[in-house]
């Protein structure tokens, strides 16, 4: 499992167009008292808006981690940004990457990391030996989201909820499972990238015993119904063992995203195929909710859509970048 | 993928534990005419009953690897077996191992591989860059052997099953996804051992497009109702796109194997939700029998249990072990 140290500086590199510099606008957004400002090449044009710190400025204002904060192309660090990352080594920040391509491939952060003793983390890696699953009930109540597809909204729902459940004083902990999470979170684990026969018991140190009025917030995963990634899916639902699941949904989609081939499910079926999965590892296992990712539709065609969605499932239905979790955190008996 | 060099010349260490040697046994049973004979230390009590016959004069016999046919104690090789091994790669033997230790920790090893331009394959381990899954369909046929457990007779299955289509002039292939199978294949992926994004994926490599008429015989993993291994059933059924299933089931198991908190499903749930699962990327799936492993049963229990059970799920029912699987292979069409 991967902890970082916080707070972080996020390094754009010589990003010019603000779609690759997603990874930084989502801390931005999600973790702001974590970022301490944000540093970047004179080439750059994006600016997420924070106080410009020069690494060795940021180490020494208490910075622990300076973050790639942008998908730089072709997923390999240009030879114009290893100057920088090697001077926050350097100045004793750890650099962390999203990225698939290993930090250790440059051997001028193997080298700078080395003297001062500073780490590269990839978090899109998860080295380390795991357990197996074992399907033993824990302590402490766990809520996952999971998606009729891939990329749309599990990540964004799950902090949604983290959210709505502290602000009403709840203990509550979100738990990352893909490399964005995990920068927000500052721990949690790629858990597409573990070894196959650990997906579940990875799951399960993920969101180890707890008190009993904690819930663990688990970022969903892939979908049962996509052709490529549902083992990631059922091994995640399995491991986290939840006792609620929150379904998520983007109704513009007809199908999964880049396989025409395959139709969506109805939501009823998805909702049925989810628990009737998940009551291996907990009989109890309901959904509590419905999250519409509805930025296709306009705000009186949302309202229609989950009105009548409401209806049909008996369900909260709700968008939380549009009016929020409150119904969802409701039915959990939060 | 590994592909292995045969013959196989079988090491047996320094076993005295018949138990121990399961994987030369099941070479030797499996595939005869790949084994060349066997070779151990002086210390060893268990014999194959085949030639014996040293590295050196099996490689001038035209042998391709020595296989490691043992379990050895604590995963590990002991020293005493290194050099045994380093001879029979100066001799141009290949060393395949199904241990979890890789055999590159040995040096001795490793400097006499290089030496001799001969291979360290670790057949447990599946080292590539694998594709993700397409989910979209291949030509020819396949037939999966699932489960209501692990390790209940899906590789042995899948194996009576190929041998009876090739005796009936068919075309078949086994297609291995564990390392006993792929020492019996010589080729194959041990499944459980690749990065969890690539499950489906690597699966559809395992399996690609072929004749109409031929069929794959996909040996099975895990089972869909196992707390740790779903994930990996899931994603080879998907990627497997069966035709076919053929359940596998040990009648005397009540729960899941070292899992006594979870009780295994009835097998007409477990026919139901394999088949619900494999539809996403075969809508044409069907189950064309199962296989008892009826070990624990008597000749007229295991009579009286098939009847029942055939009546009961109006499928062939048998034993590979005790009367094949002629009556599968009919309900395949084959």
């Amino acid at each position: 499992m991967h902890t970082l140290r916080k707070p972080y500086l996020i390094f754009l590199g010589d990003v010019t167009l603000k779609s690759d510099a997603k990874t930084g606008f989502g801390l931005r957004d999600w973790c702001p008292t974590d970022v301490i400002g944000q540093w970047a090449l004179p080439q750059a044009t994006v600016s997420l808006g924070l106080p410009v710190i020069a690494p060795a400025d940021a180490a020494r204002r208490g910075a622990g981690s300076i973050v790639v904060g942008v998908a730089p192309p072709g997923g390999r660090l240009p030879e114009a940004w290893i100057p920088t990352l090697a001077d926050a080594l350097h100045a004793g920040l750890d650099v962390v990457s999203g990225m698939h391509t290993r930090l250790e491939r440059y051997p001028q952060l193997v080298e700078a990391a080395r003297e001062r003793q500073a780490r590269l983390i990839n978090v899109r890696h998860a080295d380390r030996d795991w357990p197996v699953g074992t399907g033993l009930r824990r302590s402490g109540r766990r809520v996952l989201t999971v998606g009729t597809d891939c990329a749309l909204g599990k990540k964004y729902t799950a902090l949604a909820i983290t959210r709505a459940l502290t602000a009403r004083g709840m203990k509550a902990t979100f738990r990352a499972t893909g490399q964005t999470g995990i920068l927000i979170a500052g721990q949690g684990v790629a858990i597409d990238a573990v070894v196959a026969d650990f997906i579940a018991g990875v799951a399960e140190t993920l969101s180890p015993a707890n008190d009993a009025d904690h819930w663990d917030v688990v970022e969903g995963q892939g979908a049962l119904f996509h052709p490529a990634y549902a083992g990631v899916t059922l091994g995640l639902l399995h491991g986290s063992q939840p006792d609620a699941i929150v379904l998520c949904h983007d109704p513009s989609r007809q199908t999964i995203e880049d396989h025409p081939h395959i139709a969506l499910p109805a939501l009823d079926e998805a909702i049925r195929r989810y628990l009737e999965a998940g009551r291996l590892t907990n009989p109890d296992i309901r959904c509590v909710g419905v999250a519409i990712n509805s930025s296709s539709l306009s705000l009186p065609e949302w309202a229609r859509y989950r009105d009548q969605l409401q209806a049909e499932l008996q369900l909260p239905v709700c968008d939380p970048m549009r009016g929020g979790v409150e119904s969802i955190v409701q039915a959990m008996g939060a």
